[in-house]
């Protein structure tokens, strides 16, 4: 099993452009396929079964009110249907969050996204990075968020997508390498 | 300031009745106006501005999928215009959940309720009652569910609104009554 | 009731310092008394009776491997006496936390916080603040954080406790200030 | 890699007894070792070399007053050697709790070991089974707690450890028996 058979999936919502910058990158460490979920909350019925067949998950959602958007949350309820039938089970699953706050209850989010993977039977990957908090730290490093179970990014409420600082979105980036190259892993020894 | 002067509001979503008789039920202990958040997520403009002159708002959704409802996120989404004029500072806060499944992650959702209302900038409220968790305590026993910070309920997944526990309920009701009087003395302060 | 005459007492532990600064900047605004957690997770038997007459108790601590110092979690799990005879029902409660990471799961100390004051039947003080998150936003300003549900301060693991933020300690002294005036509140109408 | 050579090693504390049994039961489903945090919150030198050495960590502890047992609370302070060191990043984690209410916040105390895990960098396990919640579900009936990143138990104030729930009981075994089936999983990827 190689990592250019895994299918990771990277399903989320964004409402201003910076999740799914953060979604691209991601999809970018990860040969990911991105499936967006629209403003009314929804995903399409063939992206409904290309979850069904992935081997990894990621979630993706901006912290809005201290949690994941409405629109996640949609999503996140009308998967009690691939819930009920244990079609997600033992999946390899991951998650981001931004939000304009340094803190601003972005814990929360990702927080809820492991109680869902675990709702769903899963396996959570974590971010298996130091965090950047020395004197000598910058915005531009690995981790400046101190982020743990997952990655973090924070972009002001004034600034633009492309403003995003350097450090979180390869943060982001080598995140996505992770959860596939476990994903390949568990996936390699499953069919083994 | 007497408690028949103060005003309570009731916000939520019920997706199967089981949470609009919790609601009803905390109402009627703080004497509350009810406000239903309908089936997609929207409450009416007049009902937003009595959120903004309200003393004491509670929350009420069901858990699912680990949270409550997305329907209640999208009302808290939409939270964020008043969270932005400060209407609902140091107002006071409660909640109320219910699923299926003894634990069910309910937790998680009275948490939000924390989250949500101290972004709001209010004093919460918690339940203040002792658990009934011995081997003598009983399915109709107040907080046998052993929660603190609001109130929980669990009614099983084939059961009707109509088959709740008397316990559960009568504990949202007292829940509703300490909610009210909080707010009484809340109130009798600020304007003394 | 006047605030002189209310009694706020701040229970924390602190490990190098800096969360000790903040206690005491805390202390400052809400004209509270100190009782420190020493490193074996103990305080004095008059420091539990002081608590018992507490109107307002704050708790904090340092954010250690995701959550509060063991020793902070010590005298948590001794509070379980007070719990038993509901010596602190009905009071007003804060907190607040440092660590050297921005995010470092400080969240989850001050939900903690909110889940042990919600056992002890209390009342919950949020941060209302509103957040320092644009681009001119400064390390020096009021909640730069961006937490809500109580303040966060964040220090590098490399700098000394006379080196934190301007803006962290000013956040801390306001909400002493905010927790003292709503126990002043509370305690006026209940003694009315 | 077969499930013989992979080393799981259960670390927890136990007060009363409850955790002592669920931590045995565990350890039968996954044939792992135990390691028992005694009354000061510590283990022996040569037990954190076995945490080092082991493929998979599961942690125990019973739900005091919201959360972990502070000696679990110092075991998890004390790990921030292992941590700086990154002994632990990859491992794959899984974790219990118990306590006498129904719900009494024990999602809490797994959620944070979902975040200790995750600053170890390591992998977490959910419990994966269906929730026992229609009328005709039992006290001894697999996941009756309906609990999901995690196993719970729950025994009443008033009751030994033989008097725990044969359900919990088989929960805490099976879930032992996955969290070792993963780990050989991805032990033999690793090693491949």
């Amino acid at each position: 099993m190689t990592r250019s058979t895994i299918k990771t999936a990277i399903v989320y919502h964004s409402g201003y452009g910076h999740t799914q910058r953060l979604a691209e990158i991601v999809a970018e460490g990860a040969s990911a396929s991105l499936i967006p979920i629209d403003a009314e909350g929804n995903i399409k019925q063939e992206e409904w079964e290309a979850l069904n067949e992935a081997d990894a998950i990621i979630f993706g959602s901006p912290t809005y009110m201290g949690g994941p958007s409405w629109q996640f949350k949609k999503f996140a309820d009308t998967s009690s249907k691939p819930w009920f039938e244990e079609k997600w089970k033992d999946k390899v699953f991951g998650g981001f969050t931004n939000s304009a706050s340094i803190n601003g209850d972005k814990l929360n989010t990702l927080q809820y996204f492991v109680l869902l993977a675990g709702q769903h039977g899963g396996v959570w990957v974590s971010l298996a990075m130091k965090p950047a908090n020395v004197k000598s730290s910058k915005r531009d490093d690995l981790n400046r968020m101190g982020s743990y179970i997952a990655p973090m990014a924070q972009c002001d409420a004034d600034a633009a997508p492309d403003e995003m600082s350097v450090g979180d979105l390869e943060t982001a980036r080598l995140y996505g390498v992770r959860v596939a190259e476990i994903a390949t892993r568990f996936a390699a020894a499953q069919k083994a």
